[in-house]
């Protein structure tokens, strides 16, 4: 479900008109996606996705995710261009909300991921390290390692009524992951959120990221750990080492990993489970009922953060 | 929200063999309608629509509704065609769910209703009604008079949990509406739910109509009155005489109303007005807390019942 905010006809017509991309033919609600309101919008002048920002996207931001994916896109990344109206400006505004139209990429995103699939998403993902390295404005990752602790914090005893234990057991893991958590390695604007329904396929070969509203600067090989939780398990929570071993080759191949990052892959992979478990934790506590968005079960990561915290080198990810 | 299955892109790739319209470009899901999940489909061969037939729609009588469809499309409508596969079965099976292909209709759904669309619904109404007249199998409609009495007694006392007295109010209403049924006007094939999202306008023109999974044989005028209900009362639910006399005036320039259809438009705009409202009880008391779809006033129908039991005659409608 993602579509929050509706648009009226009139509003529409009178938003185009701020842009060069001809009027409106086709404009519907996107199901997929949970923190914005997306539309397929069909104009005079092509495919474009329009995305109205919703909670959680600080509006203060929106520039610099627009300004990465521009420079992404510019750069050969295949992921949406923004579209600048006419004034120049991309960022916009519509039905009470911050909105832009971006170019409409084309392909399926995997529902099912096969060992075919990781090689290129671990390419993608270095080729994304490598051009983003020319964009200067950072951002911090307000959902690193440093918004943890608060995270689970604000969860409170709701963990326990997930499971009873988890609280303790989640205080546990992360007090370990924060004392373990690498210094030194190599930065810069990692995607952070490069899940299978943000990876498009067509004809066998990836073609586009999508999604970037949890990008940030932060440890280039803590987005390869969130890959590997994104892509390598199982439905049963069973780790994957062929894909993995894909992921990781692909990905060192564009872009090699120093001895350090390579040492540091457990608790990175540990951090970035961890991490899906906390948010999923908070959705779940704070979820009220009725509310449209389906509420997805953070246990799904405390499994993978159980395999994460048996892993005794990279030598576990199949590398 | 209405994806409620997932199509994995293998069992999409497989699905799309059986038809003769390409591969897959982009799939995504559409977040409009609330009966079954749909997806917009680009392959190579075009733009389709897929529709995956969930509860409520009972399979048995898919084929009634994709032949009313062709038979529709195939007699100049603009409606939603739906495509054969390669055997010639238009209703079909992909991730366990009877499922079907259909053209995409260009256009875009008034989301604020203005007196220049309703002159157009009613042309596009009578349109329907004198080209459905030639596809000779008939749908009783189980959402017709004859289902409100058990769609009340079903609700039970959750009525009164809406609103205190309602329960009581709705069954005095619906003996007076049932009493007053008129009997005798031509019937034939009814959209029966033709609100404004299953009306796409294009340059100001009605471009098609969609979702015609609420079909049924019915009386005509009944249909009119759903329309009344669905596109002429104002957000704060005063009844707009423009809106109906631009409705009425198209829909009879096409299709004139006799005097007995004229004399029974308040009771069937009561019948349309307490159809809605009962079936949004019946969701409102049976929808679970954490459901994917959001409950929809049923008072909102309530009021429009209120202003149909005002009219004395046709001249409401400023006919």
């Amino acid at each position: 479900m993602a579509v929050y905010t509706e648009v009226t006809d009139d509003a529409l017509c009178a938003f185009l008109l701020d842009y060069e991309i001809g009027s409106a033919v086709a404009f519907r609600g996107i199901a997929e996606g949970v923190e914005n309101s997306n539309f397929s919008l069909r104009t005079t002048g092509g495919d474009f996705i329009l995305t109205l920002y919703e909670k959680r996207v600080d509006p203060v931001e929106l520039p610099w995710f627009l300004g990465l994916m521009e420079h992404l896109a510019r750069s050969g990344l295949s992921c949406p261009l923004p579209v600048r109206g006419r004034d120049g400006a991309a960022l916009r505004h519509l039905a009470g909300r911050y909105a832009a139209v971006t170019t409409f990429l084309p392909g399926v995103w995997p529902r099912r991921v096969r060992p075919q699939h990781c090689g290129p998403v671990g390419a993608a993902l270095a080729a994304l390290h490598q051009v983003g390295s020319d964009y200067a404005p950072t951002r911090p990752n307000a959902l690193g390692p440093s918004g943890w602790a608060s995270l689970l914090a604000t969860c409170g005893a709701g963990a326990d009524d997930v499971q009873p234990g988890l609280g303790a057991m989640l205080q546990d893991a992360l007090d370990r992951i924060l004392d373990d958590w690498p210094v030194g390695l190599p930065t810069g604007h990692i995607h952070a959120d490069l899940f299978p329904d943000n990876v498009f396929f067509l004809d066998g070969r990836l073609s586009g990221l999508i999604d970037f509203y949890f990008a940030a600067t932060d440890i280039l090989a803590y987005d390869v750990a969130v890959c590997l939780n994104a892509w390598c398990f199982e439905p049963d929570f069973a780790f994957n080492v062929t894909k993995s071993r894909a992921l990781l080759a692909a990905y060192t191949a564009a872009r090699p990993l120093s001895a350090p990052e390579l040492a540091a892959l457990p608790v990175l992979c540990q951090g970035a489970a961890i991490r899906f478990a906390l948010t999923r934790l908070f959705d779940w506590v704070n979820t009220q009922p009725g509310a449209l968005v389906t509420r997805k079960d953070p246990m799904e990561y405390v499994r993978r953060l159980r395999f994460h915290m048996t892993a005794q080198s990279e030598a576990a990810y199949g590398i």
